[in-house]
């Protein structure tokens, strides 16, 4: 059995329990994090703490212990669960109180829970062949800036995608694309790699920014604006980025081919440079 | 100490416990609804069980019995509480899942949560002497007509209107109030009760759409069209309805008086109307 972390303990994930007067529970007050392990070790670990940071700042949620501590806790899951590929999921929220009022008391005690997953990421069949996406209007809050567990629009429009034959959804506002339902959409035209800036519109990904760093790093423009799914459609490459799926090429849009439809070289070689910098700054 | 309803049983309020892995906790993949108790009786029950249904559908969630068992917890609970006036949550999320994948796999076993709070909603100082609010922008997604429990936009609107001094944010989209952030917003003008019409942007209110009906009967005219702040700064009377607060007047907008600055008698009326409803209609 799983091994989880709940509020200072460390247990079997299926004993783990909360009070469902938790306002992660009735308000969605509260905030995640995704963090990827290779070879047993956090990647990119740093930015998605600094995230954490900045989300749980947001809403003023007070971190209840210092992110290297929450580091030593992810990796404390790491070993004990001997995750050599996977993923280590940490949640925290404003914390339990049986008022229900929308406006949290003071002093409420946070709630912090982690648990792991064991994932195949580099014999995955989509890194290999790519996936397909299904635009979908983007539903959301106007706070994508915060990762919050208000999740319900992502979840209806990858649902929404997979039911159209899709893995991703590329959420489409005012005729632009955002970003994926759990991922930051990119494209490549003649201009380079083609990506959305950060704003309250977008979760600034850990993963996107890493790969807009190497793909700059090894030559490679990279600009910063919106793109419209015409433009994606004629891109010559498509591409996601996330925690959990790295760099995947998207060679599918709506049913039509991106470029060639398959997996280009741009994205193909980006992944490989991910991998590259995540095996040297694991930690 | 308060008798909840958990999955099947009552329990203890704070013996109540669920796994961290519910959909409700990581995805906000729920709805809810609060029904007012009067004289130990549910208040325009039927309508909010039909707003349960019409929320879970819109979502994918099956019912775990018929709402006419759901409202039998409901009693039971304000039978073994000693509720006279008061307040039943009800819940219901996905059910738990430690794949923790957006995309819920089939036959997940929904969580159904209930619990009862005792209100002093007819000697309210708020019911007395009006409310202030403050306006907000309206961060919220785009299916407010569900009933999600992804209400951090709301909590956080309703932080900053106590900041400013006020007991309710109303949100604005686009120039026009939506609704409050646990509430409906009407105000009376020379045109008589406007309320903005039900759609995707607003929650079809239950307290509401009883007020509405009850204005009509009296000879009051409803009518249904958005609203701009200024509009609403300009008017004779302007108040709100929810299940929590039934109707109550809007003396100040962002600090301004609205018309006397005391409550009106069109609000004072359909509050009195509301309450005959209600007695005759609890069940």
């Amino acid at each position: 059995m799983s091994i989880a972390y709940l509020n200072g303990a460390f247990l079997p994930l299926d004993q783990a329990r909360i009070s469902p007067l938790d306002r992660g529970f009735l308000f969605a007050d509260g905030i995640y994090e995704v963090a990827a392990v290779i070879d047993g070790r956090l990647i990119d670990s740093a930015s998605h703490l600094a995230r954490l940071e900045r989300s749980t700042a947001a809403i003023g949620i007070a971190l209840p212990m210092p992110v290297a501590e929450i580091e030593a806790i992810q990796k404390e899951l790491v070993v004990r669960n001997g995750v050599d590929e996977g993923l280590v999921y940490l949640q925290i929220t404003r914390g339990a109180d049986e008022s229900r009022d929308f406006i949290a008391p003071a002093g409420l005690t946070p709630t912090l829970f982690l648990f792991v997953q064991h994932k195949d990421f580099l014999a995955s069949p989509a890194a290999r062949d790519g996936i397909a996406v299904a635009t979908m209007p983007d539903l959301r809050w106007k706070r994508r800036d915060i990762k919050s567990v208000g999740l319900l629009a992502q979840t209806m429009a990858k649902q929404a995608a997979r039911d159209a034959g899709a893995q991703e959804a590329w959420m489409v506002e005012d005729g632009f694309v955002t970003e994926g339902a759990s991922s930051t959409a990119f494209i490549v035209t003649d201009e380079g790699i083609v990506t959305r800036p950060y704003s309250e519109a977008v979760l600034a990904g850990c993963t996107a920014t890493a790969l807009n760093a190497l793909a700059q790093e090894s030559g490679l423009a990279v600009v910063r604006r919106p793109f419209t799914v015409a433009e994606a459609l004629d891109a010559t490459e498509a591409f996601i980025a996330s925690a959990s799926t790295f760099c995947q090429s998207v060679v599918r849009i709506d049913g039509r081919p991106v470029g060639n439809g398959r997996p280009g070289p741009v994205a193909t070689r980006l992944r490989a440079l991910y991998f590259a910098f995540a095996r040297q700054t694991g930690v």
